[in-house]
């Protein structure tokens, strides 16, 4: 079959029930509408240990440059309360002009929309002179260590060189159209112990409370801001997500009290740079003593979690333009060019090369009743092909 | 036996493995010193729904008035890392003129004290005129629910009255003679919980953080002081025992957060004055949205930990007198009239009778190796004996 129907494909890839870690399916039914548009299809396993094997898949439709990938995830996340939804989850039924299930959004709809709008193409106008790939993991909503880092060695380890990068997740809040993500936030977590003094409640002199600590070392990351937002993103934003001490002994003062943060950070900082930074403030409130005469200064450790997510802007002005003439030519309507919101896989890809993100919208993402306008499908094949065609044309000239 | 020597019913006693809620043969070795003099011991088996059964002691010599009491307790906290201890815990071994065991000071010490002073009192000069109690609990270091208050309810209902009442806790810091306890501060403690909006961490204006409420109410009743101290009293001081979220991801800005504070506060304050003034505090810090603009004030509530502890002050002059006069007598020295630590049974005594505090050094308390010097038991036996003539001249004057 040659996949026109973005509404078609979208349904036979609901039905897969490909929850992360499991394939469910997806990944062989994209294998079957991949290969008679003459892609070579690659399944790709990958292994780490304490984590669950996962199976991946890049596709290749050409040889030549220039060359566009296509990336995005067939995993989805757990339905949750199934009997809150109204319609099963993996059944992809349609009702009102909308389409339920997992994954309707986040995003095997995307991935239906670019492989629609490809067979599209294909059959009217024959491959785009270049290559096409598709980089598909199966572990963006689990660690991400068995997905999209390690296709992408293997694929670069085959030789695979990209010009461009289109990430088909949701980036619109509200209406298709609104919104390219042409870059992320960066993102560091780190997990602070406070050392104290413990004892009892009756003679806190004999003992150092770290939740003083604790509370003054929080507040040291909460103000002032770390800056104010640049031309292309908002302003880093710290949450402190946990404090803990576990101690249940209502005259005891306790040893210790851990607390657990995470910023979302601009182009103002490298990672690196902004964990001098916190470091700094730390240590500053740590050895202000004001507040605790006569007593040693705070006595902390810190812990970075795992490798940090940097921040990227993507200046790759055809690229962009690209995507947003087709936008405009389909919808009537520029879209926003954003940097807001979480991470996402595009932040391994633009170590390869130049990449931005659209897809549906996302606001039933993760949520019980996911589901999908059928007539935004047919939109976004259409600003797709819009915008594979008018890529290949600008990079091509 | 009369039992004259404080170092023999002390290792008796010691030898007795009494940790709460095992009566160990603790009861039994008491009954079999008491009766001997002429007391009339009484078991009472004290019962409550999900508490261990506890046994207690109460023994009176004498009938009529005026009426001394002794209080304290014979069960003992755990040994903890048995293997630490350079004696065994339970052997009453003596090694340079110190004697070991779990209870030497906390408060076996002083009951041995206590029964060898009046045993020689017996011996040398009769019974005093009036009558002797020992009110002993198994139930100080638990719950406390089966323990002294019980017992005393057991014993007024029977029509036991008393005139005044020696607790032989340890009570000194550093020096045998240091210290008297004339009253003791009141204690509450509370679990706050603060609601937030739970919500991604990259999105935090749709989230509303719990732990910025938690810190800025928790501040509330950490700063100003309650007071700066009575006549007969320390400051007030609150210590915030615990907070706790639970979160673990680091990508999840958590839906609530909680924290427990403990206060001891002195006469400024009545439990119930000073529980509608945290509630004060609270609800101007959470009403204060200045550092939240657009938001709501900070949602919380509060459980208050059981009963609250009430502050007490013992004005019964010959009382006080008498003991420390006995202590100026023996050692050369007049305490200090304290009301500092934590609390203890005497705060349900002071409803039956004016109670003074007194005992040994209290430094191991709890801790291993916990230990007396030999020479104290002696010294404070003196001190014991010389307090209880002393008081029944006063009285009977």
């Amino acid at each position: 079959m040659i996949a026109t129907n973005p509404v078609d494909v979208l349904q036979a890839l609901i039905r897969c029930p490909s929850v992360t870690p499991h394939e469910g399916g997806a990944l062989t039914a994209l294998q079957q509408l991949l290969e008679p548009l003459g892609f070579e299809v690659s399944r790709v396993m990958a292994r780490d240990e304490g984590t669950p094997d996962i199976e991946n898949l890049y596709a290749r439709l050409g040889t030549d440059g220039p060359h566009l990938m296509f990336a995005g995830h067939t995993d989805v996340v757990p339905v949750g309360n199934e009997a809150a939804w109204s319609h099963p989850p993996f059944a992809a039924e349609i009702s009102e002009g909308m389409l339920y299930g997992r994954g309707a959004v986040d995003m095997k709809g995307g991935i239906a929309c670019f492989i629609a709008a490809l067979a599209r193409l294909v059959e009217e106008k024959g491959a785009p002179k270049g290559s096409v790939s598709l980089l598909i993991t199966g572990d963006e909503e689990g660690p991400a260590i068995n997905g999209t880092t390690k296709l992408l060695d293997w694929a670069a380890s085959r030789g695979e060189k990209w010009d461009a990068c289109l990430v088909g997740e949701p980036t619109n809040p509200d209406q298709l159209g609104d919104m390219i993500k042409i870059g992320r936030r960066g993102s560091i977590s780190g997990t602070v112990t406070v050392h104290g003094v413990q004892g009892h409640a009756a003679y806190p002199h004999l003992a150092d409370n770290p939740v003083r600590g604790a509370i003054k070392l929080a507040e040291s990351l909460m103000n002032p801001p770390f800056d104010h937002g640049t031309d292309n993103f908002q302003p880093s934003n710290l949450e402190v997500t946990s404090i803990d001490v576990g101690n249940a002994a209502t005259n005891v003062i306790p040893a210790s009290a851990v607390f657990k943060f995470n910023i979302r950070f601009n182009d103002t900082w490298s990672a690196e740079i902004l964990q001098a930074e916190i470091l700094r403030r730390l240590d500053a409130a740590a050895a202000d003593t004001t507040l605790r005469p006569g007593r040693e200064p705070i006595g902390y450790d810190i812990v970075w979690s795992e490798r940090p997510s940097h921040v990227f802007l993507t200046r790759n002005n055809a690229l962009i333009a690209s995507l947003s003439d087709a936008i405009e030519k389909v919808v009537g309507a520029s879209p926003q060019l954003s940097t807001t919101g979480g991470t996402s896989d595009a932040r391994f890809i633009k170590d390869y090369c130049p990449v931005v993100e659209f897809g549906l919208v996302g606001q039933t993402m993760h949520m019980v009743d996911e589901r999908v306008a059928v007539e935004d499908l047919e939109t976004l094949t259409r600003i797709y092909r819009t915008f594979i065609e008018q890529w290949f044309a600008n990079a091509v000239a």
